[in-house]
């Protein structure tokens, strides 16, 4: 399907699909009138979802209230973690995740109340409540006990110790934040357009957001970032790595992780994270270090041959293996980041609704009479 | 939010998002084909569903084998039906539905397998499983004894089976049959673009029908039938009903059930429907067949003064009370019986994909600087 004369275009391409206050990829991708850049360098992952959700950056007593309310609501009601070791251990942590966001609307007081001030409300709990059911289940999948989250850390620091049982380093935890803000918003993505219907026919904030993390979980969405270590492996050393990345551009397959619908001149959140996605592999050894060697001979394979640039899976899924990271967790912890600005574009639809309901040009049979069953050879 | 300069559709209004060869809404709505009048005279849900699936009407022996396949899929794995008495009874069973949809991916083994051939397995399961969940978690909330499916009955008959405990009367199922031959399918109406979005992502048909029930909910889409005995109950006798229509019209409430997006002339559905609940109705008594003259009084009224008619939420809400529904019920059953058309879609945008990912106009703040943490006031 290519652009059609009748002026549609595939996949809504450039289409105009609503307005928004929250985020511009024009001139570089902005949240809310500060780059990303600048927001990375300067600010914190907490400070951003504050910044997202409420619009404005949070003042010292603001962020300290809003971590707060974020730390107390880091548990899961009994019945949705009971519900955890019922799953089946080989269900994908994202699907699971899909399941355990769903459930908690059961549980949350404010599920049938669309105002903005219970919709805050609800994404600030989910927001917390994300991280903690990503941490549970994997370490129940993986035959662990579960560690209770600490209320004095941020998000990220307190993700890694929900894990571990352990702190994290400052290095670590600054790597994971960053990573988290690059994450946080993207405009029309494909999940967020996907949360901004589901709440256009009314519908409420754990809909939306349950629907966004099963539109996430593609490999031309969010699930791109468990694809890295998978290419990396398959490449192998840094030597034999250009041999195989061409041989993959000549069997024309896509290798994910390069490329992107509104970046076509490169995605300055990969620069931003290659950085420190290094920094942490060195602190870790030479066994981290070489896939860096690995992917930088990809990606002059494939700028060369391709021009396309990195996006931002591409780091992202190295550094999280840098931190150590189960690959699986890859994909929720883009939900644990996205929730904020998922939230606040439902927020946004909501505050402005009008039903996203387009029209599909009919490609089908002509028109023709039923034959009752008995008459059907 | 009116149509933008810009040239930008608000709600995506009249914009073409993709082609599909499943469902005509133009010259009266249509299924591969074939008018939905047709369909709803000559035809069975069950054959509706397959038409939707497959492309064509079925042999009979085609039906016999879909019908016995989806017979023998009418099941809820045993960890999912446990997980019924563990949500609260307060959850609306269209929430609980979500829930169970995205559990039951955990446990489908062909979750990961996104083939046409895959998708059908996966598409008829859900069309068995989802009625069985409904009338399950029904009878469980009510504080009863699910009661298990029978294999030789329509998809209609079983689901008033498996709510009553009793086999329905002909005029019952033909009602209800008819209902779900209309709400089958219906373009790229919210729910099905939904599932349509996420899908594109390369994700799965567990994760787009998850996020199409979410959409289903609200009163713009398919909640609307659950408001509908609210409205006659609040207008109350047949003589109350013009000056109840008339003071809402005169608050300039608006009244579900009423207008259609895509239907400026009408929803021939609704007239289809109405006979048929009139019908019901008659069987059932007066106190029924009152509804039926609340209900004709508040068209006369909106015709007369909004120049809008009946959309199907209207006749169907009546049609489900007449049936001896709770009215919770309404909104799941619409549910039942899209995921025929839902599926179909699926299918069609894994089949032709390409990911859909408009843009948005940006209109908050201009380019602003981070003032670190603390430095701000």
């Amino acid at each position: 399907m290519t652009t059609s004369s009748s002026g549609y275009s595939p996949g809504l391409e450039g289409v105009i699909a609503g307005v928004t206050a929250i985020c511009s990829v024009e001139n570089g991708l902005s949240y809310r009138g500060y780059s990303v850049e600048d927001l990375a360098q300067q600010a914190s992952f907490d400070e951003v979802a504050f910044l997202l959700l409420y619009g404005d950056l949070p003042s010292s007593v603001e962020l300290q209230r809003f971590q707060a309310r974020v730390a107390m609501a880091r548990r899961l009601p009994h019945p949705v973690r009971d519900l955890l070791p019922q799953l089946p251990n080989w269900t994908p942590p994202l699907d699971a995740l899909r399941t355990i966001v769903s459930a908690l609307a059961h549980f949350d007081q404010d599920v049938a109340d669309n105002s903005h001030e219970a919709n805050l409300r609800k994404a600030e709990r989910l927001l917390a409540q994300i991280p903690v059911a990503i941490a549970d289940y994997h370490r129940i999948s993986q035959g662990l006990q579960p560690i209770a989250a600490r209320q004095d850390l941020s998000q990220a620091a307190n993700f890694l110790y929900m894990l571990r049982g352990a702190e994290a380093s400052e290095s670590e935890v600054r790597a994971l934040d960053v990573s988290l803000i690059l994450y946080a918003e993207h405009e029309f993505n494909a999940s967020t357009f996907t949360a901004r219907v589901i709440v256009s026919t009314m519908s409420d904030l754990h809909s939306a957001i349950t629907g966004a993390i099963g539109a996430l979980k593609g490999p031309l969405h969010g699930g791109a970032n468990e694809k890295v270590m998978d290419i990396l492996r398959e490449a192998g050393e840094p030597d034999q790595a250009e041999r195989w990345a061409m041989e993959r551009l000549q069997l024309k397959e896509r290798i994910m992780g390069f490329g992107h619908r509104v970046y076509k001149h490169g995605d300055e959140r990969a620069k931003l994270l290659k950085q420190l996605t290094r920094k942490v592999a060195e602190e870790r050894g030479p066994e981290y270090l070489h896939w860096e060697e690995t992917a930088e001979r990809i990606e002059a394979v494939i700028l060369r041959e391709k021009g396309l640039q990195p996006n931002l899976d591409w780091p992202a899924g190295r550094l999280y293996n840098a931190l150590g990271l189960a690959v699986p967790l890859y994909t929720p912890i883009f939900a644990m980041a996205r929730i904020a600005g998922w939230s606040a574009h439902v927020i946004e639809q909501l505050d402005h609704n009008r039903l996203i309901r387009p029209r599909a040009q009919y490609i089908g049979p002509g028109p023709r009479t039923v034959v009752p069953l008995r008459d059907r050879p």
